[in-house]
């Protein structure tokens, strides 16, 4: 079902409903850019994937999002056996923000993407529905309520006012009055015979000065002299988009209060408006359900920072609030990565999960639309239409899970489930491809991995020939000049640095290495962007530092935070380039297999 | 005439002749937002709004350009007295950037206001024309030339090879074969009998290997062993998305020429598209004649920054540069200051310009369409679509200059529109309104000028019996806390100082101790955007220094930078906003008349 600003406040309630009773969520977004994934390296740690992505996707925001909330019947009497009734309501809400000094940013390709796969823009535009962050709409709300109080105050004083003395008077000084040129003088003196008129007469108002901003201001004035607490007058905006003023017979104390009740209860719509899809977004976290998303980090880094807070620069403080908001996340993209599945599911691109999920030795169950409005079938393709896509999404996870024999009443206490549970999936890593929620993520030993750069004439069979002594290697290009070479003998990894081969333009360095400069490149700019400079997150980042205890690991770390703030601001200076630092040649990632973004 | 991907290549050649043939132009865009006038404060110079302008439209980007090219036809015999017959062709263009990594902003109101009125989006990201800078063209140029080099002494090596030895043999060395797991083997076997009955058939082509990146792999690593030298392979995208591997006969020395050839026509045409509007843009600036905008210095800005080059950041460079891409160019909106147009045209915004120039003392001449295609009317209101808009443009023009009996034939010629060429209005400012881009601004003593701060309650009337004594004030409001006062009486303005009242919560300040504080808060920024500290403009901005020669100015304006550039380091640490200096509560400025953006 599509939510717009047309049907949005009509449909509110029923959507808080399907919220409150589904048993689980698909969700997915659109986006208007992904963050660039070229300066990810395929032996970065999790956390250094989050705030690269975080740093590249500034001002990117969801456009559209799509929710599936399906309900699993309670089983029946005698009816343990029999597959349980799987139903659905699914929702694909436009939303866009209100507000004229909102700015955002487009990739100019992911909008021609979804305009090519049908996305109604102009719809959105013009229909979508506002969003806001909890910080706004504290702020909506203040603003507001300080805004009735200062007409309460304002409403009060004349109502006093009006009780103490007859007719104000105007105002004596005539300093500030305006001398009316010769070529106004017919019209103020036509305006104010019309105003006489009016109040002689049955109207309910009556519409003058529509002029340029000069004319209004004399006709005010005017006003002011003549026609002091005889009328009441609000400037508004004539179709033509020209300006006028409105003339209304001035108001007792008692249609005022009940005019004031009336622009209270529009407030209130307008606020609720405002804060649009995010009382969705709101309800979603209430709930504290499973919610399944497929490569999902873009969608759940983009929800939170628009419909909740700023992402931290803390990864551990990120992990903190996701969890708060999200408490129980599945990825269908990481679940892919099960051995079991991975048999039968060759690519991981949704459609594709689709289709391998449909077949033995998997069995999606049959779910039913509550009403036709949320129908869905994946014979009318819509694929990339958020709501669609979250619908395909859950019937992937429901194919999925179908091969553990999970119980759809309660998957998330299923034993295998819950080793996916709460784990995002991660691109182009080489193997911790997930950041994980709710603990830290296990590191790897580096040993066997070198960093190699080389002339720009050499092909793989060059890079894997100068690699002959030391067995079958696998190569991770970086771009036309470097790459990662892995051995797949780890015994023969200390040899390496000893006894591999001279070559003019051939330089090879272990992974600690590596890591060493790469730690020198990137810190100016984690420093940057850090207000706590403890905080600093670079020393994980330089995560070489593999097989010890973890407070062998803290110690190292700080010592790295020390040494990284004193090089700061000398490197600060020097650095004009505020998003690459110095990797500025790297070109986007290429690898020859065992990619995990196209298995 | 629209114009978008569809039917560009194809009209191109026209829109050239239509360029070339015309007598002078009129222009519109639309833009993905607007530049803040948030920190435009109404004695600012002409420099510092254009530097302010740059600062605050960052990544907005003309997505619709209109341009009407009239024509005025030559005087025969006799007709001298005669109004010359005018015609028009009129392009809308759709532009929209190309590539994956280009991004763009947008104000959300500015989209929404294009959507509304009728603005098609969903066209514009799927057909909008690419366009490109100088400094882009010339990378393309490049980079088509190195890649056509490239294949070209592949080409020739392998024309070589082929005629010095027979059959190419496959690579020795087994180190980097991949092992083939038992269970790709049977696929591996089939691919390699699909090859093999392949290159026995009439078939021009196979596709194989569609499976994921490793089975590709394997069979690369098959074909290579197998079948080097017999079959040039290619990787194609299947219509799902996945990839595979496309199978062809090994093309001959000729062949592989003549497919050469083919590819580097296509390449050529796909650089034409890939330059698109800027090509128009191009022709009209060789052109070099009279260019019509109304409110034109947005549209000249973005226009100079997409289709030519970044705008520099010093204003003197600026119109140089101006000049030398457009150098006649009248702003309507300037024109409308004229003092016997303003008493018969109410308001300049365009529609209402329109209306007033379609009545006496103007006469707008008729206009023909040179073809049916390119007619507008103004019965067929389609206000805001940029053709439109630069049509309504060129009659506006056409009006105006009626009232002074313009030659058409030759425009900037006559002696009263000289004076308003190459002026570019600029909203806001209370009397310094445009800029020269063939001169320096006047400077006005603002001697009669105060700033005035003041408790949050008061109101207009409270400020003006402030300054009674002084006769007759005009008040710029700045936020609810400030405002500027002018005197009408300038002979009053060196008593306002020594003798104006004591009142809590007010203070005054000369409009020379105004600019003292804002170049001081404003400075900061001015010195992190230069690169060359020679150039910091901010003593311009200090512009209240008049009636100086310009030897004293230039003396003044060097000690200021000096002050200035020795404070910038300590400022630059404790200012973290990087628009307003320390202006942060500076909310739109409002007006109380004489407002010049709506009179």
């Amino acid at each position: 079902m599509e939510i717009t600003k047309k049907n949005f406040s009509e449909e509110l309630p029923s959507i808080l409903e399907a919220v409150q009773n589904a048993s689980f969520f698909a969700m997915d977004c659109e986006f208007t850019g992904l963050a660039s994934d070229r300066l990810i390296f395929p032996f970065d740690t999790p956390e250094e994937v989050y705030l690269k992505t975080i740093d590249a996707s500034p001002q990117y925001i969801v456009v559209q999002f799509g929710l599936c909330a399906f309900r699993v019947e309670p089983a029946g009497e005698g009816e343990r056996d029999v597959p349980p009734r799987v139903t659905y309501k699914c929702y694909n809400f436009y939303c866009y923000p209100k507000g004229r000094t909102h700015v955002f940013s487009c990739q100019g390709e992911s909008m021609r993407f979804l305009a090519d796969n049908g996305f109604d823009f102009n719809k959105l535009f013009r229909e979508g529905l506002s969003y806001a962050t909890e910080a706004d709409e504290q702020r909506f709300r203040a603003e507001m309520k300080e805004r009735q109080a200062v007409r309460a105050a304002a409403l009060k004083a004349a109502a006093e006012e009006d009780a103490n003395e007859g007719d104000p008077k105007p105002i004596e000084s005539d300093i500030s009055l305006i001398p009316v040129p010769e070529e106004n003088q017919q019209q103020i003196d036509d305006t104010e015979a019309r105003i006489g008129e009016f109040l002689k007469s049955d109207e309910k108002e009556v519409i003058v000065g529509n002029g340029n901003a000069f004319q209004r201001k004399l006709i005010y004035q005017m006003i002011e002299q003549r026609y002091l607490g005889k009328v009441s007058t609000t400037t508004v905006t004539l179709e033509d988009n020209q300006k006028a003023i409105k003339v209304e017979r001035k108001r007792s104390p008692e249609e005022e209060q009940a005019l004031e009740q009336q622009r209270i209860v529009k407030e209130n719509e307008e606020l609720e408006a405002k804060v649009g899809l995010s009382l969705v977004l709101q309800e979603l976290s209430k709930a504290r359900k499973l919610i399944v998303g497929h490569n999902m980090l873009l969608d759940l880094l983009y929800i939170l920072r628009q419909f909740f807070k700023p992402l931290p620069v803390d990864y551990k403080e990120f992990k903190k609030l996701t969890k708060e908001i999200f408490p129980l996340l599945l990825d269908t993209k990481y679940l892919c990565t099960n051995a079991e599945i991975k048999v039968s599911v060759n690519s991981s691109v949704l459609a594709h999960v689709y289709d391998a999920v449909s077949k033995p030795p998997f069995c999606i169950p049959e779910v039913h639309p509550e009403l036709p409005a949320h129908e869905y079938s994946v014979e009318n393709d819509k694929q990339h239409e958020a709501g669609y896509d979250a619908y395909l999404t859950g019937l992937c996870f429901l194919g999925l899970v179908s091969r553990f024999k999970v119980d759809l009443h309660d998957p998330t206490k299923d034993p295998i489930l819950k080793k996916y549970l709460n784990r995002i999936f991660i691109l182009r890593l080489a193997d911790i491809n997930y950041i994980n929620l709710c603990g830290n993520e296990p590191t790897h030993s580096r040993d066997h991995v070198f960093y190699v750069t080389f002339p720009e004439t050499w092909r793989t069979n060059d890079v894997v020939a100068k690699f002959k002594p030391f067995g079958p290697v696998h190569l991770n290009w970086m771009d036309s000049t470097s790459a990662f070479v892995t051995l797949h003998n780890r015994v023969a990894s200390n040899t390496v640095l000893k006894t591999i081969g001279y070559h003019t333009g051939f330089t090879i360095y272990s992974f600690a290495q590596f890591t060493q400069m790469k730690l020198q490149r990137t810190g100016t700019k984690r420093g940057r962007n850090d207000s706590d400079g403890a905080t600093a997150t670079g020393s994980e980042a330089a995560g070489g530092i593999v097989g010890k205890s973890n407070g062998q690991k803290e110690e190292e770390k700080k010592q790295k935070i020390e040494s990284h703030g004193t090089k700061r601001t000398a490197d600060e200076k020097q650095d004009g380039d505020p998003v690459g630092g110095s990797w500025k040649t790297v070109k986007r990632t290429r690898t020859t297999f065992n990619d995990n973004d196209n298995w």
